[in-house]
This record gives structure tokens, sequence and C-alpha cells, in this order.
């Protein structure tokens, strides 16, 4: 299997992000909404802490520190423009915002149309580890570069909002597709919420190739028929609700893509998702686990389901693993996981 | 929104196909399924027609004529060695076979990845009209094209294992990702039902943007929380089954992106899956249509769930469709798709 992805959410150590306290711990496996534990109220965690003012930087409102610096880890000071900027305080006339997303994370696993986006694109806002995964020549074609590490999809997607509405062209970055537990969504919803429209920054979303379809790769074929997937994280969904929706495609046929498995804060619903699996599915159903995809502690292995429950506990499953659930006709064969679509029953082969 | 994306699937026009009968018209949007028409029974359409052998093809079973030429359209014959020969009848050692997601089709929407694995391989197999999307620089550097018109992906399958089998480096393409409704599952059933195995071919799944993915972008942010895909083609899976997954769902906070929703050969099934979402989710609902996407003929629109029923007889939905339906929370904004992820809840902003 080849390298080519770092799925990521949010990790399961200490959130690095100074600001404030972290009691609800979001996490994604896609793009851009990486690791937020970011808090409820404004912490300013890597937004407006207006170090520098950038050289060719056109940033009506807050203005960063240059690529690769940020205010992560400060508390929010000196905010001439804090996040809260409505579409009233620009007078420039708005640029461009694009929600990029990178697919498996490395260049290669880059589209075309996402590269020349980036390189086209005068701010390029993301997660520290995403920006670092860029080739050189779409960095150094940047103007600026706003990176923060770990600190919180909300502040930073805002913080590209503003300097986009203050007449840049931003692109703002995530592994995987911005549809799939990311920041497409977040970056519409901030933009109404500030009085400006889709329209008014030429929003634009590039697609780019979602985690479980990348582990996907590295299985085989676990996926090939009628799919669900499913985040484990309760931050932003009730628990309760994510039980009945295991349930109810458990109970299916589908095959299930788990995302956002397992954290320190949350490993009850790790096993509370076992046991609802196992309730539905025999013990020896296969199941693809792809840890730190594209990483250099990156494990692909295949279980039975019997197993999943202890493999909690172990380093194969954390926020950076995805889980891929076969269904009822998934096997394993020569090392793949296969799920059949159903030619053998009408084909001779 | 940018043009990207031929979704494919089969057309509701008359197979080109002129091997035997098309009872089961099978279908898909994403990579490789595109349109069979193909039969049952061993109708060779597009395999084996051997009509000249190939320069540095070193295809040791049939070898095919050259490139944008097939035999699709003619009854087989001539098979010297028809479809059907096992890993015994190759005396050469094996190529590499490698399934290759071209995502939205064109070619600015291919990772760097599929582009370079797609410029070392040495023969290319797949549906016509995506062979005809690749670049120039690589369909020139390969030893040979296999490609055929709406016949089939089981055929061409078994024509690009025979091929690696036979000591060729073999790369079968499709739109989207190999994973989703498509072809890497069939490649590895196919090679199992040879004797050969996945090890044997370096069997590796080179993933592409799904075109649920590449129809979001479109649309806006439709997709950022749970996610579930639905074929509605019953040609493999029986519409009781199809029926039972989208009560499951849809009575559940999922998204949900229907693939292949309409067909001559199964209309009622489009009005099944629209009187099932109307049991569950309110007739204003927003659902997002994306027809011939990255096509000459690219349609989108967002409509209430309560309209779907009518669309089914019109242009607007065919096989070359995907169809995104909100969940509860989904809401129409500024012509985008807005499926908010929760944030709402617990920032401010």
């Amino acid at each position: 299997m080849s390298t080519d992805e770092p799925t990521t959410g949010e990790t399961s150590t200490d959130s690095k992000c100074g600001a404030s306290t972290s009691d609800g711990a979001e996490a994604s496996t896609d793009a851009g909404a990486d690791a937020s534990t970011e808090t409820g109220t404004e912490s300013a965690c890597g937004a407006s802490t207006t170090d520098t003012d950038e050289t060719t930087s056109k940033c009506g409102a807050s203005s960063s520190t240059g690529s690769s610096s940020s205010g992560c880890g400060a508390s929010s000071s000196d905010d001439e423009q804090a996040v809260g900027s409505t579409v009233e305080d620009f007078d420039a006339d708005p640029g461009r915002l694009l929600a990029v997303g990178l697919g498996p994370g490395q260049p290669e696993g880059m589209t075309s149309r996402a590269k020349a986006a980036l390189s086209e694109a005068e701010h390029i806002v993301g997660y520290t580890t995403y920006v670092d995964l860029l080739p050189d020549e779409i960095t150094e074609s940047a103007d600026d570069i706003y990176d923060t590490p770990m600190c919180g999809e909300v502040s930073r997607t805002e913080e590209a909002i503003d300097r986009a509405l203050a007449g840049n062209d931003v692109a703002i970055i995530g592994s995987g597709d911005p549809n799939v537990y990311a920041l497409a969504g977040l970056a519409l919803e901030i933009l109404e919420s500030k009085g400006g429209t889709a329209s008014m920054v030429d929003f634009e979303v590039v697609p780019g190739v979602p985690a479980a379809q990348s582990c996907g790769a590295r299985l085989g074929a676990p996926l090939v028929n009628d799919t669900v997937s499913v985040s484990l994280s309760d931050h932003l969904t009730p628990m309760p609700t994510i039980e009945s929706r295991l349930h109810a495609v458990a109970g299916e046929g589908f095959t299930i893509a788990i995302y956002n498995p397992w954290s320190r804060k949350r490993r009850e619903n790790f096993q509370k998702c076992c046991e609802i699996l196992l309730e539905h599915r025999p013990a020896d159903t296969p199941v693809g686990i792809v840890h730190g995809a594209g990483r250099e502690d990156e494990q692909v292995e295949i279980v039975d389901l019997g197993e999943l429950p202890d493999l909690g506990e172990t380093d194969l499953i954390d926020m950076t693993t995805t889980i891929l659930v076969g269904n009822e006709d998934t096997y394993v064969w020569d090392g793949r996981m296969v799920t059949p679509r159903g030619y053998e029953s009408k084909y001779d082969y």
C-alpha cells in the first residue's frame, strides 16, 4: 500500500491551544476541520494576532504574522479588529474565497484543480500540518500563509473570510474533501453571520479525495456498494443521535466508514459503537483499520469485528484512524477486503 | 459553478452494445462502472477482438485493436482465447494492475498520483468516454489503449486482468473513485475467479474524487455531516433491499447521495424513492440535483423534495445525474445548499 494520506483529526493529547478551556473537542478526518479544541467564546486563537502588517496583504481587518507563525498558544491581545467583524467593517471590494480539499494530504493526492487554485490564491489559510504538506512552489507563490496549529477551525475560517472580505483572494485548505466533516458549511455559515454572501466572494468549493476513499484504496475494495459515513465525535452531534444512526445502518447492508473513532475524552463512544455493530453483524465481519494514513506511523490492519472493542485502547485507533466496517458479504482475500457488488450473481467469471 | 465532472452511468438510451440482449442494465456514477448493458453470458463485447498483434504489447492472451478501436458493437468472434482464461493460460511473469479513479473526469480533476500511474501504465483500459478525456501525453505514452463504448465493465475488467496476467502493466480507469459503485471489487473478484491473486499483479487502487463530492462542491456544502450513498439501480441489488435502506437512513438525519437515480427501464424505482423520502422528511427539504456534471449539458438545480417526483420524467434526471438530499437542518442560502454541522450551537459567530 502506498502512502498518500495523513488522515487527521483531533489529537487525543492535550490541546496545544492556550486560549481558555477546551471542553468540547471537535474533530474530523477530512478537509479543514482538523482538530478544534477551541472554546465557544471568542478565543481568537490564531486569529487577529496582529504582529506585523504583511507586505502585500490587503487585510483590512486584522493582519496576521507571516508564514508558519501564528498566535496560537497565546491568549488574544492587541486585536485591532477582533474576530466578529462584519461585512460593514471592510471598505475594499471583496476578494475571493475558495474552500480547497487537498485529498490525502500529500501533494501527489491533490487534484490539478486544487493545485492551480492554491497557486493563484493570494492568501492560504489552514491547519499547520496541511500547510506544511504543500509544495514549496505553492507556498512561495502566496503573498501570505496563515496557519494555526490545532487551534480550531472556527477562528481560522473566520480569519479566512475576513481576509476575503478585505479584498484578498483566499484559499482555506484542509485534507480530504471540504464537504466531508469539514469547513465548506462552516465558511458559508460564518459568511452569512457577517452579513456577507457567497456570491460576494465568489465562494467555490474545490473537491478532494475523502479519507474514506483514500483508506478504502489501501484496503482493496471494501466500499463498492451502498456506504455510509458516521462520525463518533459527539461534540456537535449528540451521542443518542449517533447511536440511533449506527443502529439504523448496521441493520441494513451498508458498509460503514467511521470517522473520528476514538479520543481520550470519549472512549466510551467507541465502545458503544462496537456494541451496536455487534448487535447487528456477525463477529467475523471484516473490518479495515487505517491509522495515520500517509504518515510515518501509518498502519493498515484488517481484523474481525469481534476484535474491534479491544483495539480501542491501542495505538492503532485514535483520531487519525478511519475504520471501514464490511457488510454481510464482505470477505478478506489475499490481504484485501472485498465487498462484492453483486456481479457474481449475474455474470459468469 | 465550474465544470469538472462528467458524472456518468448507464445512458437511458438504447444500448450501443450489439452483443446479445440487455435485460439488466447496471449503472454507476463512479469509477469504471459506467454503463454496462452487458449480458450475463460470454458476450465478449469489447474483449478479445483480436485484430492485430500490438507492437509492444506482451498480451499473451487475446490482443486488442489499437487505440480508440474496439470490437464493441460486433458479436464475439475469432476469439483465440476467449474471456474466461485463467492464470494457467499465461506463461509470462505477471505485470501490474492498477484501478485508477479519474475523479470528476476532466484532467484538472485528476490527482497527480493518478496522472503518474497512467503515464507509467503500458496498457490503459476503460470506457471510451473516459479514455477520450485523458490528456494526450498520457494516451500517447501508453503502448496500447483498450476502450469500449458502453459495453460493460465485466468484460472490460476481465480484459484488463488478462493483459496484466500476460505480463503488461495495466491501468483500468473510471470516473470518480474505484471504491464507489465501481470496479475495484470486480477486479479482485475476477482475478480470484481466474486463479490469480492480488499480490501476483501488485494490485493497487488509486483513489479519485467521487461524484458525491464533485457534485456537492457545485452545490455548496450539502454533505458536511453524516452522509449515506445509495444507488437506485436494482440490477445488482434487489429493490426491496434498496427500499429498506432508504427507509432506514431517511428516518435518521443523514444527508443522502443518490446515484443512478433514473433510467427508462426502472423509472418506478425513482418514484418509490421519492415516496419513501417524503414519508420521512418535509416536502420543503432542499434537494440538490447535478445533471451531467462537467459535460456540455451540465445543469445544477436546487429544488424542494416535494418537487422531486415530477422531475423524474424530465431531462434533468437520468443516469448522469447525482441527487443530494438534505437533512432536517439543511437550508438554501444565496443559491447554495448548506447543511450545518452544529457549530452554531457551540460557537458565537
